[in-house]
């Protein structure tokens, strides 16, 4: 009987919290993130933080709070955010004048300042990132995935025109691929969101979107072109060289703490958490097997490969406890670590050791000359090895052969008869609203994205038959 | 005229603002971290989180918004906490139940869930640090040093017994006083405070004080022994091996982006900003000087030298941008960058460049053969020569003569008169509470802290002349 199957919510709380990774917490979807649950999100940060420096962006920090005035500004802003705003009416035990909106994104309020900071061409572009807390006050919530109170990024970006505005959207959105393909061994689809999926005040969003093993989908990161929307609501010009004053193009970009339960809903198994090496806050452990007590020779062993993996970077732990090796196996397997090491007299014979990896069903012998290499190397194979298999997940669960509303009705039932996800489908759409909205009455599945590099192309809309304008992802999703 | 001298505060402002460290935003006593002011944060941040974490402490992060009911539970805490309070009491168009703080601190969410977390003494000691927003509703704000939203980091541990919670709260001053001595180039004394200057719910609590140039002092660093008083509150039990249930013993501490302001205060110069080299987001500046731009040797030279600084690691930056190197100089000078270079064609016949140390008076020839390396060594010689330099005028700005109220009035209105800075007296205290606030209500002096070591010991208490206790720094305070 498969947990993960028939129940993935439940196997999926039953996952993070056997790995210790969050708590509940007293305030309504708002979770408290444990060392193990935060480190995976500090490695996101670090490599995050990285790539944006390294492509010009630099970090700065805004007020968390937002007066209502502000979202009176752009009409479709305060419209897609002011049903999930919390508001502070009191402080320091008098009332406010003015409600203040705990920040749902802050476009507005770095609008108001940009308006400030901008005057110049020479002042363009303006590339800046802020790390914070965010909060949209949701009714359905789900650990990491959707929560009251969550962590992310929001870079807001200012330039002299649509080109390079649009050039930066694209740019952000293809770090976010690389980011979330190399370093959460997440497999991606970009594209571009279709108008009703559209960021509330955006020209055009685009998303990276990824396939969870219920096969719904998650949007992983989001890219947004503003035109001149948010710089005309908040009177962000600046003089051209021809002493002009013309608008700026904007652009914002975000990722947030949905990237680990993300990653956690891809990789994870029956048993529970599987972890890429590269964002495990414990890559290896190692575990003295049998009489091993008897044997000081083999926690000595043990100490030494764990100083040579330490030195080498690996974020390493040695098993010592009194605990039985079994026991031991399943705590740091539902902790998803990635490689184990079991050493006991008999290996120790053989001059061998033990190697398991978390996704694979066999151990393996490896010799323990040049152990702390072939771990590193296991590392490394194991990253690039789940990458591939959530390839292949997507690929299965990735149906090109549904054209009419009826083959996608067929297709839900069937699997859904044979106890089996239904996944994505790739579809045709005329670019009607209202034949993408027909797609989600009747069957749930809303829009992913228009894939950049779809694999085929639909000729015919999924619900009218007119020929296709585009080919989109649709799928359940988060 | 000096502006420093004659209005402190005016000249604070107009430092910040030049150097393009932040921006006032509409939102009362909330600032904007502009790029430059928050990199210096990164870099305190960068250097205290590698510090926690080779002391063992891991990251973790608790919601902001705290239920009313959890301040009810320790007194002291509310006490101390509950004015400066601001409420969310609305979300997603509906009123709360229950109003949710804007957390000014989190002893008690987090106590709250350590007294799920800890069962056993197999689960402690629980080393765990948050890097977070907080917020506390002031009436009189100044950027970086008092503003209502500030960023912070709190760690919050728990212990077997007193002396293991003890020991760790000295660990942590002590790492406090290092990295803000060695970062920052700030001088601080470490110490205890005296019972009234306690944190709300503390047993007890040791600061690091720093002096500014207006002679007042910035706490710039606390660690609190809390006892069980929050294990009580929050009923934070663990099993002990023989089998007893006992109460942990915490402790928590913290620093705060008031660290931005104090540097800035100890090192500012009437012209401005002045950088420790370590924090400085730009380090370096090579402006090409005279007519160089007919002799692209200059420009030539100048790259090769930025290249070579970058390998270093160096953080530089090269102005050939069409401004006068007079125009320039002032711009880099207010921004507080370390070392300038300039290199013009007769420098360049001579083999050699001039160096500006941003707090030296003269600048001076250094050869090209080496200027790299003389750089770096710049570099590292101005960040020791800040700290010396702080000393000094700490010290030239503390008495140690004051013995008596009486000579403490005289003491600060000969100061007055004189127009110079009253700085901190150090004094004998009986440990009265009310001999302490006489020292207030007649002088506006606080008790800083008791220093751990005093530049000398004082025998008789400052208000009531019996044989005093503690040897107290006293002085004005932000």
């Amino acid at each position: 009987m498969s947990e993960q199957k028939n129940d993935f919510t439940s196997w999926y709380i039953r996952t993070i919290q056997q790995a210790d990774l969050m708590d509940y917490t007293p305030v309504r979807g708002c979770i408290a993130f444990k060392p193990d649950g935060y480190e995976i999100w500090e490695h996101i940060q670090s490599e995050m933080d990285r790539r944006f420096k390294e492509t010009g962006h630099r970090n700065a920090y805004f007020p968390m709070l937002i007066p209502e005035n502000f979202f009176q500004k752009e009409k479709d802003h305060i419209e897609g955010f002011s049903p999930e705003l919390p508001w502070v009416t009191e402080a320091a035990g008098e009332k406010l004048e003015e409600r203040l909106a705990l920040r749902p994104t802050s476009e507005t309020m770095i609008g108001h300042l940009y308006s400030d900071w901008i005057k110049s061409y020479r002042d363009l572009p303006v590339l800046i990132n802020q790390w914070a807390n965010v909060f949209r006050w949701e009714k359905k919530t789900l650990p990491f995935i959707r929560t009251s109170e969550f962590l992310w990024q929001e870079g807001h970006t200012a330039h002299v025109d649509e080109e390079e505005a649009r050039e930066e959207t694209m740019k952000m959105l293809e770090i976010y691929k690389e980011v979330v393909e190399e370093l959460l061994a997440i497999p991606v689809y970009d594209g571009q969101k279709t108008p009703s999926e559209r960021f509330a005040g955006a020209v055009d969003t685009y998303s990276i979107e990824a396939m969870m093993k219920d096969g719904k989908a998650v949007q992983a990161g989001t890219s947004h072109y503003l035109g001149t929307k948010f710089a005309e609501a908040f009177d962000i010009k600046y003089l051209t060289k021809e002493n002009k004053h013309e608008y700026v193009h904007t652009t914002s970009w975000g990722t947030s703490t949905r990237l680990i339960g993300s990653m956690i809903m891809v990789h994870g198994d029956e048993q529970g958490l599987v972890l890429p090496p590269r964002v495990a806050p414990t890559q290896v452990v190692l575990i003295p097997v049998g009489p091993w007590k008897k044997n000081p020779a083999i926690v000595e062993k043990l100490d030494e490969v764990f100083a040579a993996l330490k030195v080498q970077g690996v974020r390493v732990r040695l098993d010592d406890s009194d605990q039985s090796p079994g026991y031991k196996f399943n705590e740091w397997e539902l902790k998803g670590v990635p490689v184990r090491i079991e050493l006991g007299p008999r290996d120790l014979e053989k001059d061998a050791a033990m190697l398991k990896a978390r996704d694979e069903d066999e151990k393996r012998q490896v010799p323990l000359e040049g152990i702390v290499d072939a771990i590193v190397a296991e590392l490394d194979t194991m990253q690039g090895r789940l990458l591939e298999k959530a390839r292949e997940f997507r690929a299965e669960h990735s149906h090109l052969n549904v054209d009419t509303m009826e083959d996608l009705k067929a297709h839900i039932e069937a699997k859904q008869q044979a106890g089996e996800i239904p996944g994505w489908v790739l579809a045709g759409w005329c670019g009607d609203d209202d034949c993408e909205a027909s797609v989600q009455t009747e069957t749930k599945f809303t829009s992913r994205n228009i894939p950049f590099n779809p694999p085929a192309e639909k000729e015919v809309c999924i619900n009218c038959g007119k020929p296709s304008q585009h080919t989109v992802w649709f799928g359940r999703a988060y």
